[in-house]
């Protein structure tokens, strides 16, 4: 039902959908099976960086420019999504909701939604769950999907993972910072923007991200078989300066990624991600199971609580006793 | 070797064995094997809290008092062993390490060991090597082991699950924020430490927790199966104030374990959760053999990368088909 109101253009069952997807719902996998043959038309845009680079700023400059360009009748009904997902702490919530008050100007524009999620501690679950609202915001039917995460760790950039072009957002404060960057965190991301570029330190900023590219370069195109520079753009998203380039830059990527069929190996390879992930959540079911009451496992639980077994010597019992029976494919 | 070494109290033995548990190393089930017959006897606390909360001061007093104890001869060779856990990110990296230096003026102590460890942006493999680390200090025979970690999120809750004694330690400042705290914190923790007691809103803040406490005492018994009220203890850890309280209540909340059976019952659990975990590890390991060329399930992965199949309904045809095995319990 609510699928079906979904694919037929209604917000009210996209939002309620949204809520299932962040709950965790049983119905999800249900939900995603039908929503799936819907997906691949949108284009997906990760934006992450440190908190207080001003994304959300940015990000409200960027669906203003996505919609000049529809009303302008440069481009025909470009509609687009945002998801802010807000690592919400207990001790820090609230700072990142007064963030989305910056983008509400868009609330009224039926060609625009936005919608924040919060992680209420689950990170691992996260990056699942934000794959899935995309896929929700995909199959609904608009152009763009605009993700914004914040931080610079590990689930960030799983999440920026998920999107076609990863923009990694830094302010001329994030410096200094830039010498412990993880070598990883350069390589995911597609485009680089120094925000706030009015303020002391953009240039030198700027000029060491485009040294660090250089000299990355190698590796990166070797393993990712693309022809791009990863350009370092600056922006004063507050100012509305940079941002035209900025999706311009996009715009050139998403080029790049079509025309050398990137694109396609991009979106298996996600694909080829969320099997992994879904196939490990039926594992960790299948291990509770295991280790429950009755349970093939049960008794050897029972010699590790009494301690008469030690854990790595159990578990070393169990190597390659773990099988997965392949289904026949019928399709 | 290393491991003879560190059960004969080698201390460079003890810091070369951490290391290959920091890394991830290969040798480490096996070292774990031989290290866990000799494991049980410290008693471990784990304190967190966010930022700011003035852990580090805190745990630096509390060596002290320890080591009192034993000095004046009213507890016998008293060892303590700390393990810092950094939350290390590439923007915030250095912080922390600072703290670590209030804690130098042990250094010279042969019944003080101190390590800090990162967590280079891997979250969940963090929980199971500060396990490990843990499993070595004690192997070694330190008689505490204090393992302080930074953030009130998922894997901090977890790390301080592995503690006998969970401490967690606010300050007046995270006040406001405690309207907002999941309830999963309250419950995780043994003992509420408000630190810089002498500011602003301290009592506010202890009044406000005993009252928290009070409600969620009725669950936290039954769950828990033990007669004890989470004490709030004030504490000006700068000061040295409220030090001996603190250590007087963890010691209070020892003997509660100990008599009322709970400590094996939490030792056992603890157990059978690294089984889990490990067994976990392992299931990844199969199903990233099962998904890579000429697996079992590489044929279903090609369908799901060429959009033939969508993830959920291939995840969906393998429910049932993951198989444990049980071993034969020789022993």
């Amino acid at each position: 039902m609510l699928v079906e109101r979904l694919l037929a253009g209604d917000r009210r069952a996209l939002a309620r959908l949204i809520t299932l997807v962040e709950n965790g719902s049983a119905a999800v996998p249900d939900i995603m099976r039908r929503v799936y043959p819907r997906t691949g038309r949108a284009y997906t845009v990760g934006l992450t960086g440190p908190p207080g680079a001003g994304k959300s700023t940015l990000v409200d400059r960027l669906i203003a420019a996505l919609r000049r360009a529809t009303t302008a009748g440069t481009a025909a009904g470009t509609s687009v999504a945002v998801v802010a997902v807000d690592p919400t702490s207990p001790f820090s919530g609230g700072a990142v909701l007064g963030d989305r008050i910056r983008m509400q100007a868009h609330t009224l524009d039926p060609g625009v939604f936005i919608r924040s999620m919060a992680t209420r501690g689950n990170l691992g679950g996260l990056a699942r769950a934000t794959a899935e609202v995309q896929r929700l915001l995909d199959a609904f039917g608009f152009d763009w999907v605009l993700v914004e995460t914040v931080g610079v760790g590990q689930t960030e950039l799983e999440v920026a993972r998920l999107a076609d072009t990863t923009v990694l957002v830094l302010v001329p404060e994030s410096g200094d910072a830039i010498q412990t960057m993880k070598a990883g965190l350069l390589e995911a991301a597609d485009l680089l923007v120094v925000n706030k570029a009015d303020r002391e330190g953009a240039h030198r900023l700027a000029a060491e991200l485009k040294h660090m590219v250089h000299l990355h370069r190698g590796g990166q195109q070797a393993s990712r078989d693309l022809d791009w520079e990863v350009p370092v753009i600056a922006t004063e998203a507050a100012n509305d300066k940079g941002v035209e380039e900025l999706l311009e830059a996009i715009g050139r990527h998403r080029v790049a990624l079509e025309t050398s069929g990137r694109l396609l190996a991009r979106r298996q390879a996600r694909r080829a991600r969320e099997l992994r992930e879904l196939v490990l959540a039926e594992l960790r079911r299948e291990v509770d199971r295991a280790l429950g009451d009755g349970g093939a496992l049960a008794p050897l639980l029972m010699e590790v609580e009494a301690g008469r077994l030690d854990p790595y010597g159990a578990a070393d019992a169990l190597r390659g006793r773990v099988k997965v029976e392949p289904p026949p494919l019928n399709s």
